[in-house]
């Protein structure tokens, strides 16, 4: 058996695990982030966590270590500037997890952005599994993507491919905190359905989180503000989904996050907003589907990623039609 | 020396070229396109186009032929339905040129969109010569475009991958006749171009058409209305560029066709409102330069597409850095 390494960096946590060649978490750790901490505090959470993985015997097997991190990442540069993550500015994090002393020597660790991850993980062992050319997207608390194509997993020079959260649909739009006009993140993440729903009049009870998923609680009790905010983000996404559509052609789009677990009422508008925007022979009826892999699609697609790269691809030993 | 046949299929002419291995026309052939005519007399003029390149002693050493025809196409199928030429719908033009009896037996014909050719040419030849990653453009009566990835043509299932015409980046906007809302091409199209001067009270003197290059020769002498109708054009190319440039990671934007005729007076504000759009560390200062290639781009790339599926590639003879 073959174990790939994997490490995903998120705002909320930092996750580690030993992955072997069926996809498969044989070991998993796990830390919260300190995500307002400095950042050696921050690699020391990183470092516990490899501390744990390495303490397992399959370690010594190990064949490649992927990191996914939030981002922006740069994988040209192996380091990470996660936007929830105020003390990692260009920090250095494959240097920094290269110097652990139990990692294997010559073990070069391989980095990718979070959502690029995760389409390599659908695209090895979940929704994109048999298709070709897939753009798989996280929409939570921002929106990103990644994007196959040709059968394998385009990550573009620096590693952010599939960027599709910062795509502007509303050229006259607000200004989004990256600084352009009318992003996607802005109308469709999850902060921007409960900031909309909230300035339509909607609220919650006392004690209770104005979240995405409370408003997906009111939109499927009826509560036209809830169900107008989802409207909107599927408006947005099906905007840039039928954009990307049209720029690469694709054969499923697959989406995955916090906001995706609404279920039908986000896919519903979703689908019906599709109809709108992708009208052109190769884009109308383009299937939009939700994400197989939840939580550790990071981890399994930053093990595929390294895979491949390390030459021992996972992706390879994936059945495919 | 190996030749290369091509035609390029477009809404004014039907032209035709025999070309040998290092891009240049050894041979030329063209008519004009009989556009509001029935499908046969529109066929005719291809095969009086092919009849003389036949006649050259050359036509009996090609080793391929390629077709770029306006859009949109299926290049799977074969077919081609030309916006701007309404009596071919699902035209079966492969199979119609294969037909021809002057053609080589066993030869088949390798259709490609006009944009995507010339993406394929300016890659070869042009402005993309020593990029991995370009996004070609042609702004013209309309908006098409094509796309180089890890320094291969992206064509997609049907030929119509880099369709950045018909993204929306107003997704309120006014409905294009594509169907969709707030297409690139309603806003930046030469025909949008104009109708945007005209719509803010600009007009010609009798006898001169209002045509984008009177807008372009009105914004050289100051005239705001124009100016205005150039800077709308640039805003919505540039939100749509950089979404292309978020997607996918790109090295190099070129722009050809009728509007990018207008130089300055759309280059400058174009990357002026780049800086706009494209705020991504990956984005940011992305080239956006001139086509170098004019009127027989689309012959050049058809050229280097049918050979790189022949198996005899123009394009791994062009000097590669």
């Amino acid at each position: 058996m073959t174990v790939y390494g994997a490490l995903d960096i998120g705002g909320t946590k930092i996750a580690g695990a030993l992955v072997d060649d069926a996809g498969t978490l044989v070991l998993r750790a796990q830390r919260p982030t300190p995500a307002q901490k400095s950042a050696p505090e921050l690699m020391a959470a990183v470092t516990s966590v490899i501390d744990e993985l390495a303490a397992h015997p399959m370690w010594d097997e190990m064949t490649c270590l992927g990191i996914a991190s939030a981002g922006p990442v740069d994988t040209a540069a192996g380091t990470v500037s996660p936007v929830n993550i105020p003390a990692w500015r260009h920090f250095p994090l494959v240097d920094e997890v290269a110097a652990h002393p139990r990692l294997p020597v010559g073990l070069r660790p391989v980095l990718i952005g979070d959502a690029v991850a995760m389409a390599a993980a659908e695209h090895w062992l979940g929704a994109a599994r048999q298709s070709e050319n897939a753009l798989c997207m996280v929409v939570s608390t921002g929106v990103g993507g990644g994007l196959i194509l040709d059968g394998r997993l385009r990550t573009g020079r620096t590693g952010n491919a599939g960027h599709i959260g910062h795509i502007s649909v509303d050229l006259d739009g607000s200004l989004c905190p990256c600084g352009a006009p009318g992003c996607v993140e802005g109308l469709a993440s999850g902060t921007a359905i409960a900031a909309q729903a909230q300035a339509a009049g909607w609220s919650t009870p006392a004690g209770v989180a104005p979240t995405a998923a409370a408003v997906a609680d009111a939109a499927r009790k009826g509560d036209r503000r809830a169900l107008e905010a989802y409207e909107r983000a599927a408006q947005a996404l099906a905007a840039a989904i039928a954009a990307t559509a049209a720029l690469v052609e694709l054969d499923i789009v697959v989406i995955g996050g916090g906001v995706a677990q609404a279920g039908d009422t986000l896919f519903v508008p979703l689908r019906r907003r599709m109809v709108d925007y992708a009208v052109l022979d190769f884009t109308r009826g383009l299937p939009v589907v939700p994400a197989l892999l939840a939580l550790d699609a990071g981890l399994i697609g930053a093990a595929a990623v390294a895979s491949a790269q390390a030459g021992t691809p996972a992706l390879a030993a994936s059945p495919r039609p």
